[in-house]
């Protein structure tokens, strides 16, 4: 008996999270003969509580097409977990109640570690009670941090946005600095793992730049940072930054954190990357410095092909996997060749990745702490590769314009 | 008799300021019967100075032609200007001597307004002395604040970057929004004209999204802002900030440069985008920020077609004035239709473009203060139109690589 599908979007959103959607939905609307409808929940496993369920049949197949090119999250995200089911019985009642209220026999739950954990909470009630409920994940997160795949959908694209904006601000940078700014900072995501860090380092194609990166894998110390930058600077004349937000300080605390303790009273106004200018500019540098925030992972004009084919398979892989009786499993991508770049997917136990998070391995980050090996650039490159424009109309983007409208409520409201 | 070319780059550099450089080089060329060579001044006017004068017919023609896809200034830039002639006189002997020396019959220098100001110095003294020089301006420069020129090439990349990226972060923030973060603020250049905030406006095509644009022309009063933002989040759920740099308090001093006195003591860690951060976080809403700085006007990938057309034509015009005998003129773009968006290229004597600074006009902002009128869409608009995607390579933008030999110095070192 075909039955429904239930999709929700969990965590930061990515620049790809939708190209996973767009593969969940159409491979499903390609098997009427195993599915009904896919509803989307709204943000996330709130939504599924809230009974508040998008009904995707009511989207034009162009629509749908188009969440390939579009950034953000379609149907919005939560940063929630379920509780556990001793604590929080009313959670898994009411999930109960959902998902017969709406005949679901699979879940696909899209997001990174914190989102795999609900899943497997999802996965495991299922399993107790004997429900004949399929739940996958689809791995998703800028950071790169999942465990158990070649790579996680977002950071791709990230990692190329990234990578292209530090080679074009060194051409910037470099006109310059023969006579005004010599070093720009600019900070990316990461409070825990430095893979978007990781990734300016690709900027070059050589170590023959002064670029230094800064990771929370190695706790930051002043005199050495402020060595090889002046080496840098007497050497090429100005020099690149780029700084994780969750650097550490030597005594493992967050450099934001500690500052803002220390100088900002009880606000925090900056990041990382204006308090390490008040430190390059206190060494007579004159110096420019720029946040990325939501922009790296947002910027879908400048997505990598590799990141949106993979994160299109990945939905895709999580409904063929539904259909052939699989669950409590995670999409996860396997490299099979580096060069050629080859992958295939396959699947992960849930609990293999839930709340995990995978640093830089210490063979990825040069001896110094300030850049990466040859080994890192092997791992990274072939995930930048290829471009994925979007449609453009009156010279911007052009992104799905979804009706979004709810299934019709069957359960009391949620409070 | 065929003389040689001078040309040199001025001002902060732009992601389109080469194809300009391109288009003087490739013309040169391509007249034989009128020039010899073209030199690059290294550093601008400071490299005249110093006689560092890149021979360009060491360059190959495919690395040349590679220039108008490359961001930033190829030859370097300064911000410096010339003395008067009368307190300065060495410096006026100096650029003869080089004039001299290098037989130069054509300086074209490629800055903003303050840049046409060292060239319109320059023109002044070749005709109170008689020299047989050309002196010729060419427009460049994010701001878009050159008087007498339709735009500026520069601006149209930027404002193509801007109004993508903000697009693009409006359906992440929309993601979020339900369950976290309800602002993002994006901080944009500007210290005197709101040009790039203005463009900003373009990233939605009606005026029903919850966009909020903070001008330099329109002086920052909190009680507003505030009421505009929660009208905004109660009507939206999210609201997006953009501000422009140089935003001013109601005493008309700069609202960051207030915050630095008040609350930094004597450095200055931040940009306007934190400070308005923490504003938005004491009414309560979770907040995110960036703060594009270089990036916006060095993000080539995303660079505006018509701004590259532009660029690289005023760079051509500029050498077929001198070859017509004109100078003491800056190229300008004359707008002769506005859809189809329709230009010719015209000249303006630098006189009334030197040192100038167009702010935004009053009919450009809407009566609130914190959007764009429908005038300044369609002024705007066709700026941004079409793509001009640079060549990739191993999933990177691939830029010129000039070998930048100088010329062999035949004066004594200036000091």
């Amino acid at each position: 008996m075909p039955h429904n599908v239930l999709y929700a979007q969990s965590g930061g959103v990515t620049a790809v999270i939708n190209a996973s959607a767009c593969g969940v939905i159409e491979t499903v609307h390609r098997h009427p003969e195993h599915f009904c409808k896919v509803f989307a929940a709204r943000d996330g496993i709130l939504g599924i509580l809230h009974e508040e369920l998008y009904d995707l049949a009511l989207e034009t197949p162009s629509e749908i097409a188009a969440l390939r090119h579009t950034p953000g999250g379609a149907f919005g995200s939560c940063r929630a977990d379920l509780g556990e089911p001793d604590t929080h019985p009313e959670q898994y009642a009411r999930l109960l109640a959902v998902i017969r209220a709406h005949d679901i026999g699979t879940f696909i739950y899209n997001g990174g570690g914190g989102s795999m954990l609900t899943a497997a909470k999802v996965a495991r009630f299922a399993r107790l009670n004997d429900l004949d409920l399929n739940v996958i994940g689809v791995p998703k997160t800028i950071d790169n941090d999942l465990p158990k795949t070649d790579t996680s959908p977002g950071f791709g694209s990230a990692a190329k946005y990234i990578a292209t904006s530090v080679r074009e601000v060194s051409r910037d940078l470099a006109a310059m600095s023969g006579t005004s700014t010599k070093v720009f900072i600019m900070e990316v995501m990461g409070r825990h793992a430095g893979w978007l860090a990781a990734a300016a380092g690709l900027a070059f194609e050589t170590e023959d730049f002064p670029l230094l990166l800064m990771f929370p894998e190695t706790p930051f110390i002043e005199r050495d940072f402020t060595a090889a930058l002046q080496e840098y600077i007497a050497r090429y004349g100005w020099c690149i930054v780029v700084v994780a937000e969750g650097l550490l300080c030597s005594d493992l605390s967050f450099c934001v954190q500690a500052q803002r303790s220390m100088t900002f009273g009880h606000e925090q106004l900056g990041g990382m990357a204006p308090q390490l200018a008040t430190l390059t500019r206190k060494l007579g540098y004159k110096t420019h410095w720029a946040v990325s925030d939501y922009f790296q992972r947002s910027a879908r004009h400048i997505a990598s092909k590799v990141d949106v084919e993979q994160a299109y398979a990945c939905g895709v892989a999580a409904v063929t996997h539904a259909m052939s009786g699989r669950s409590d499993v995670m999409v996860s991508i396997r490299r099979t060749s580096d060069e050629p770049y080859l992958w295939t997917l396959d699947a992960v136990p849930l609990d293999e990745v839930a709340d995990m998070e995978l640093p830089v391995p210490a063979e990825y980050i040069r001896a110094d702490g300030f850049g990466i090996t040859a080994a890192a650039r092997r791992y990274m490159l072939p995930l930048i590769q290829g471009e994925d424009i979007p449609p453009f109309r009156d010279g911007l983007p052009v992104f799905a314009e979804l009706k979004l409208q709810m299934a019709v409520k069957c359960l009391p409201d949620w409070a």
